[in-house]
């Protein structure tokens, strides 16, 4: 019996080490270093090599890393089993305080001051008035992202894919309503699963149906977003300013048009990092779950994708 | 009898308007176009042009149009007049959200990620780990950026002339302890009035106590700190980076080492500008008791020079 780590690019031995504590009478390997195939009943997986899964004949559940399952899913030799994902408050924290940072570096104009020093210009202007929010996806994360807006006094809606109900949100759902959901934010939030139905959802149309100089961070999936709609609607300034922090492809190749582009600003898939020693319990209790052949944690409902 | 706005290079008509709303009763004028500089008898004053109160022979008493007073103080011809200052809630909140916004665009490393964005580099890292915060000046503004962040969870640290007690805020006094009140924090944020005492006070000396790597935002007043040991702290890397919204000379003239530095981050004096509909009712108020002969509110100390 055994659980196998396939993380590829990642030093695992912390994620290892913690495993092993919580299950004393388990053995944890390490993909591609895994002695025994037949004996591996559970597997933590990000970006797992197509077909790597496919070679656990014994495989039980499989517990991915993070919170979003798109690229699990992305792998056509997946075995049809019981599939988790992370829920974490730590991670949802992570991500309300990413959004609350990169919200007043706008607020700030940090953006606009940083530009403006390069070109040794002293141009004092208020702060960006920036009073309404839409978050794309309110669940684990949007939700809470919702959630904090609102609290801080910012007028938030929400868009979901069935209608939601939450307190302080102006809540919008399916693709008729979306246009409604952002006509009047200020900054639009993309927390949405990468789905077939999300990608490349946000595209020319969506760009025409946000407010005339709103503010975009995308926080979710970089395939959610038809890049080079994002960028005509940069240059048109219907978007004003774009923080992206996750791409079609990552590590964003050199030469991508966003790296330069004077309106976006890049982190490199920061905003809310899976915490090793906030997660291990989770993992463990799936491990014991799909042993005793339960429901898992924080499942994944594979009829919508996410 | 009038009351006189000498606040040059600056649109008046909104403070003209309101302040003759407060005073129906008061010739509201704005300097140089004054009608009897007789008349004068209470002025509205940021950044005079030195001389122009002394030309005033019956004013009662001077309202400085913001926090801090040097500018008034530095005229050799001041005449001998009570003055008071603005405190402003609208103002205090402006300048902690200001300090609260720069501290978590250095936390999430927005800094570097632009640096690395214009190299086209993606090297994720986690936040910076800043825990612990010194401010120098626990008055209005020092005062309450330390509570804010002390309610945030940040151990913080004080700084003051005289002893001072703030509930969880660690407070030091006088030049003896100020290396002991720096010596531990990963972010130091000055905001100290600029007085005798105070100026070039943040020398070779002052930057050497500091602990290694760490953080300097000045949103004081810019001759508080010695420029050369700024730059040259952050050279050798003791100090990490630096966010600036104060200058010696205002606005920093093109060509200073400050604007192309890559560890310095410049606003242009943005960080708390004086609310007009906010602080309106004080100046009134200071008004009426010049008036009446009675001491003013927010009464600047002429001895302390602050
Ligand atoms: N950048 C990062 O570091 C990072 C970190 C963590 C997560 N993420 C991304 O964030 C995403 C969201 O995470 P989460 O935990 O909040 O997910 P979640 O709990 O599954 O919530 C997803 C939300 O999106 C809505 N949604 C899904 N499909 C939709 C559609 N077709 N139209 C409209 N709304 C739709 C859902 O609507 P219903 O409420 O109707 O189901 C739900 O509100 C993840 O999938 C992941 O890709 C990124
Ligand atoms: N950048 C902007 O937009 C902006 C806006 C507003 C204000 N400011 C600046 O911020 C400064 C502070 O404003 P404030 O309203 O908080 O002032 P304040 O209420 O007068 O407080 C000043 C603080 O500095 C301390 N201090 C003064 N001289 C000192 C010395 N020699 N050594 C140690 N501590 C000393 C005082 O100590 P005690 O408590 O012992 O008196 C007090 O705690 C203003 O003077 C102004 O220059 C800048």
């Amino acid at each position: 019996m055994s659980l196998a780590l396939i993380i590829p690019d990642r030093k695992l031995d912390d994620l290892q080490q913690r495993l092993t504590q919580a299950l004393p009478d388990t053995r944890i390997e390490i993909w591609p270093d895994i002695s025994s195939a037949d004996e591996v009943e559970f597997a933590v997986v990000w970006k797992q090599p197509s077909g790597s899964l496919a070679q656990l004949p014994n495989l039980k559940a499989i517990q991915c890393f993070g919170a979003g399952v798109d690229a699990i899913l992305a792998d056509p030799t997946l075995p049809a089993l019981p599939i988790a994902r992370i829920v974490d408050n730590s991670l949802t924290d992570t991500m309300v305080r990413y959004l609350d940072s990169v919200l007043n570096h706008y607020r700030l104009r940090l953006d606009q001051f940083s530009s403006q020093q390069r070109q040794q210009l002293w141009k004092p202007k208020s702060p960006r008035q920036l009073s309404s929010i839409c978050i794309l996806g309110l669940g684990e994360l949007g939700g809470a992202a919702a959630q904090h807006f609102s609290a801080a006094g910012y007028h938030v809606s929400g868009w979901t894919r069935t209608a939601k109900q939450l307190a302080g949100v102006t809540c919008y759902s399916g693709q008729a309503e979306l246009a409604q959901a952002v006509a009047d934010a200020d900054v639009v939030i993309c927390l949405l699963p990468l789905t077939a139905e999300t990608d490349d959802l946000l595209d020319k149309m969506f760009f025409e149906q946000v407010k005339t100089g709103t503010i975009f961070i995308n926080v979710a999936r970089g395939a959610i977003v038809d890049d080079a709609a994002l960028l005509a609607a940069l240059d048109s300034g219907q978007v004003q300013a774009a923080c992206l922090d996750v791409f079609r492809q990552e590590p964003l190749p050199a030469g991508h048009p966003f790296w330069l582009h004077p309106a976006i600003l890049i982190t490199p898939h920061v905003s809310a990092v899976t915490n090793v020693s906030t997660v291990v319990q989770q993992i463990a209790e799936n491990y014991r779950r799909s042993q005793r052949g339960e429901a898992l944690l924080n499942p994944v409902d594979l009829s919508r994708g996410y």
